[in-house]
């Protein structure tokens, strides 16, 4: 197995502990991108794992290189040019009823203004065997849905597993096409999506009642009829209690059968960022260790409820310490 | 609307995370007090204001003055004098069952020792709409007290509304008169105050019972009794589960009517310091902008809320947020 | 009263927060171990008190030393030898179900290699009153379950108070005995013992129901009818919630009477590792200081669920922080 | 006196020490921009000093603007905008003979996009005495030259004296005009200028001898000659010796006569960021306070020397600070 | 060999490298005094050494207690009251040619206001053989004098040797008495005196060329003469090149004999603090160590140039490393 | 060109800045060996580079990889085994004549305990051109020596390049075998040793006036001729003025001639660690870049006087760094 992801990498600067930015006399550096933290979490668990992107020509790209490096990540297939900078963003971590902020500074990105032609997918691809990006990528610039494109059909015609996150930013679509005309052929050429009712609806015009079972299976079943490669289809359901508080369960549609997970109380919340990377992280490993799709989606449920308490954007849990959970132990105790 | 506070400023000097002093190495640097928090808060909310106290003429008086400008706050009509030291505090931040602690070092500042006649308090409250002070201030000296007895007095000849958290702190009446001689004619010169039953029994002998609507209301009629010019009563009442779980409502007098909040929770409090401040800036800034008493009291108890959220003696959270969480968001979802 | 212990002592490092290792760029440092704690917790109460140990003749050695003295301990009886090196753990702290891990880097430390026949004992006890040591201690080696050995049998002499903390860690004993032959003839010196039911069954073979009041009962009198030197067994139950949320309760059999006290619950638990260490060294000051056992194991509870409030191996709370909660103090309101 | 200055401000992000970006976990923030950090420092030294320019309108335009209003800048006159970001800078600071070195990150900033018509320059202006703009200015869009213009003839037609530092950065000019038609209207506006021989040069093809006092000279003469508005000109040489070792003397032509000072040894230097700036804030200053010419530089040069050992961009030091080194006092023994 | 100092322990707080006060926002803490700085250089070195001094009653007391303890220092002795404050000092650490500055906010100190009835010489010293003090601590307040004059006779009626560092600050002096008649009968009562000719001149009236070998004999004879019980005198000579770079050598003046030291360079210097008092902590060792007066000094000049390397007021190094630098190892080269 | 080295690497752990081990609250962690540091600054300047070595099977093992990683070098023929632990060292940074220190904690290593014949040395090298070890790693154990001479076996079979640095460290060698046995042979398959005219007195009996250009050509001359295979010897010679001032300069002997360079002052030095392994990685590159001799070994010089500039034992320079001094650019200025 080897996967490859696609997309943007972005610089975070987060001032320490629940600081606000305007009193902060330092800020965390970490990175990050939808799907470079897949890519991430799977090589930590042991999964050959590549990266595609494109970064500035400078010390701050290749910071960020390494830092995915750093987790096992091949950045061999990353580009390097002057085209642009290194899209940031900065975050205040919340608590309790203050919500965490993002500000986001990615505008004019090396990655937004990236050649498409630039990529040699069957290359790039030639030894994978699966591919995952991310409803952000389409909706930077028309580069970057190009590029999706590209990556998409050079997987079908190799015979990948392809997956996506849908995951539809309102404000992100500022490039001049909808995103509703740009994701459907896209989606089409997916065998997995990670899809909640609110961005079916959103991007599809697919109606469910959203947060219920029941919703999402008849959202599933939607999705399925209209894109006939998609076999499963996973989200997760969230009860937040706070912004330091969260509940999340997980459920997955796999060729007309539904599973769902419990709850998993996360409390306190040390950092939410990635939650759902890594959850399509874990379904991924998940699936392709375990027999039955209910421990697939345990698996990936508890990985992503782990990521809840790991700093930075990447899942830093091994495979051994989700089945520790999955085997009951779920009131931390210490291991020594 | 400009508001003009007067009151001392201190050094907080706290060790990082739930540290206990003795085992510090660092200590976290912030500035407060009662007073200047409410200027503070109100400027940072886009309120003019102004603080009126005295300072060291050193470093320290100079950084504190500083940190006060920083967010908003005007320091034109602050006094550096050679007459005292800088007061400082020393926090121990607790946690669960564990108490905050805090060790004061005060004594001797040049905010005690300042001289009355020092403040041209005419020509300091020339463009100002509103006072407010605490109780906390005349508690510190003979001198303290005769400059607020000043202050008020020109407050009433110019025409300013004022304001007062009573805020009895018996430890601090050292310098030889009582809290119950000087506060009641201070408090006879005030519209509004912050009152808990508690204060009102120590320092004007009304009985009520603490903790209850029916209590607060009681208390309101007889202060409203005692001193005419008292036209709304506000406070907090607060159901401490821990060092690090609150749960505070807000409450209101206005010329006969009462109106309250629901309790809100805040686990974890970040940093509980100035939750009070708050509540009272929070109401100066709602009363002033919304039509009926009731939003400009969940304004002040949002405010508040927040507040323990946020590191620091100053409230640092815009309208625009109080407002988002007033609108029932409530569960701290990320904020893109 | 003056209190001897006897045990390694470990230089622990842990990321900041609630880093993992591999993405930590620090790590703090603070030193502990199981009797240490014990000493040092008494010292900063004002109890005189003094710890054994050997400790490498280098920076790390007498880092750890220096360590021990800034909260009381009388260091004089340590040894410094070029023996072996300096025990090491490395701790991540964990965080609601992610639990806090250990690896430890013990083995070849000074202190397993230690010489029996270099410590003293009756100059050592001399002056003391009490010897505390833990199951620990026997478990490292057999020079270090000789010295234990020898320690009881001159506090057995010299009329001394004798416990232990029996904790038994199956990992800890490779050197080639079995715990359950040495440990016997060590307990049967003690006064007082720490035991769980679970280490009474793996250790002595005693059956007990678990978790239970009535468990502890039955294994309390079996103890002391295998031990007659034996007239008070204690131990705490814990009904862990999750890394960040700790209850727990105290338990006392003391010649044939029952105690307990209510559940305490801790949330957030900053610092959990020594719990079990300030839960004895509380009793120890508790039993000398209170008349009733029933006073004595409140203490020694409180104490306990303090110290998980508290950042480090050592449990620094005062006598009045204590009694200040057992007097019902335990919302942790602001102390000024 | 009342000095206003216009110019862009900056977010800077350096790693700690000497920490290079890739390996950097952290970075440490603070504010500038060549014209702000005149105000600052004039402000920080007593004197009334406002800065002019344009934030975006989020958390990093306030936190920009709350640090300058920290060292006691008027910030009124700011613009808050949604037309751009923040411009950035990240520093790594150097060490020996490892150069510092500068990613610039400020492209489509709220600056560069600034409206010029929003600025009242008659209203800004009127109770002020100096304006000062450095050559960044013109050099980011076509709108900020306009806006430099703009102020300069305000200024001139209301009797403020008007300095610049000329500045020449080739690489910032890229909006489509060059430096060598857009600054010398500007610089014929002015009273004092900041400039190198290599500056005259570059920009107004005047050839003078760089690094000697008596190619300053000459190009002090012609620069008068060609625009006589100009009656001082100023510059400092430097005889760097390593990233960790500056030399630098002052030079002063003034209607016709020359001043210079001794070289001032910094080693080592703290951050060398801002050291022109902080140049010509204490000739300012100094101009203002002293008699006679030779003062004034020498003020200034020790006041540069200073901000080589203070971090930031701002020269936090007071005149008595500089004037205890004039008195010779240049050993940096302890002040008590 | 066991020694015994006296006087005042302040708190130290530091803004990090070379930030100044006003820009910091933690500030790092020690603790340390003229005279326990000599306790704990020798207890580090091995000596046994107590302080004794009044701390107030409260964590920080305990704090500063706990951190001499750390570094070996008996603190049996020390007096906790409830009779005044912790004395602080904030320190700003220059670089270059900007002096270090120290902000004193020791007034009302538990040290300043203690009972000189409260400490019983004779028990303290009854193991003792040496006594030193610095011309601080009679500096602070009468009680203080009288507590010195107290220790000094003990000292003398048990046959201790007496040593002290005059260390004469004008600014101290300020509770009444002129430190030209305090003095003048506390020396009279040592041994050895660290003294330089410029607190000869102001304290005794004693006139030599400052800075030259041959004042500093002159002055030696001179208050041997006038002093007849003073047998030895030692001193340090700076030639301070800037706040970063130090050079320093010993003189020694030991009845009739004139020992001195090359110069020492220090560059950079890490600590200027408790130099002087590790000159005269490494020449009771030294003397006590080596048969010869020139390696006594040469030893307490190069312990001295150490400490400027050393974080803290405490010199903590041993006497290996003293020796490796004695024996020519002076280029710092790596230790493995 | 694919560079391999082989060799253990260590956790390093510092106190921040100059603090001494005994005063740390934490340590600053890195990761090094003289090997792999040659890997990383290879991969860090863009030459395929891969380290091999034996990791525990634990999280600290995990984390050293991912160190290497994150810098570009490939870690795929790591070994992960529970044979051992972790080999560290503490490092205290010294500063002027205080000397830098290590406190070794190395023994029992998972490297000193490898398998040699877990390692395919065919398989391993069959892609490179280059192999590189130290005289550190036949030092460690028989094992480690016992791989090292496979590797070099290997190596020459499948015609690459192989290089040394020799490094005797005496104390190292502790298995029972004399490195005047053990390293003979294996300097005998190497082309280009780093060698000192010390070690090469130490190791192979050679005689030569150390540290004088002479002495290292005859040094050179008289190792070609006892192993004919050595076509280089390279050695940099060091007038070390203190801690934190260092002076070096560079040395060839290639096939009867002789280059040198100037010396480089460096100062202060920021870490002096790894400045010997970036000598050599700087001549590897330098080789196989520049067309003559004395370039490589400018670049050589250069790039390690620009480590003792980086924090850590990696040298993060690329060549356009080195380059530009190389242009005569050694004053370090600020670079934008």
């Amino acid at each position: 197995m080897k996967v490859v992801t696609f997309g943007e990498v972005m610089m975070r600067l987060s001032p320490p502990l629940n600081y606000r930015l305007p009193q902060a006399a330092s800020l965390e550096i970490t990175y990050g991108g939808g799907d470079a933290n897949v890519a991430a979490a799977l090589a930590w668990m042991g999964v050959p794992a590549a990266h595609v992107t494109a970064f500035p020509q400078h010390e701050l790209g290749h910071a960020a290189a390494a830092h995915l490096r750093r987790f096992g990540v091949d950045t061999r297939h990353c580009l390097f040019t002057d085209r642009g900078r290194l899209g940031l963003y900065f975050l205040e971590v919340g608590a309790s009823l203050r919500p965490s902020r993002i500000v986001y500074d990615r505008a004019d990105s090396a990655f937004a203004n990236l050649d498409p032609a630039a990529f040699d997918w069957d290359e790039i691809l030639k030894d994978a065997t699966w591919l995952h990006w991310t409803g952000i990528t389409p909706a930077i610039s028309a580069a970057a849905a190009q590029a999706t494109a590209d990556a998409i059909a050079a997987a079908r015609r190799l015979g990948l597993t392809v997956s996506a996150d849908v995951n539809y930013r309102r404000n992100l679509w500022q490039y001049g096409q909808r995103a509703q005309d740009v994701m459907p052929p896209l989606v089409a050429g997916c065998d997995l999506v990670v899809c909640t009712e609110g961005d079916a609806d959103d991007l599809f015009g697919i109606r469910a009642e959203p947060g219920t079972e029941n919703g999402f299976v008849r959202m599933s079943e939607q999705l399925a009829a209209r894109f006939p490669q998609i076999k499963r289809v996973i989200a997760t359901h969230r009860r937040t209690q706070s912004a330091s508080h969260e509940r999340i369960c997980g459920l997955l549609w796999q060729e007309g059968q539904f599973y769902e997970t419990p709850f998993y109380d996360i409390a306190p919340v040390v950092d939410r960022i990635g939650g759902g990377d890594s959850f399509i992280s874990g379904f991924i490993f998940g699936a392709a260790t375990y027999g039955s799709p209910q421990e697939a989606l345990g698996f990936a449920t508890i990985a992503s409820a782990l990521k809840h308490t790991v700093h930075g954007d990447i899942n830093l849990v091994t495979p051994a310490e989700v089945e520790h959970l999955m085997q009951g132990n779920l009131t931390g105790r210490l291991v020594r």
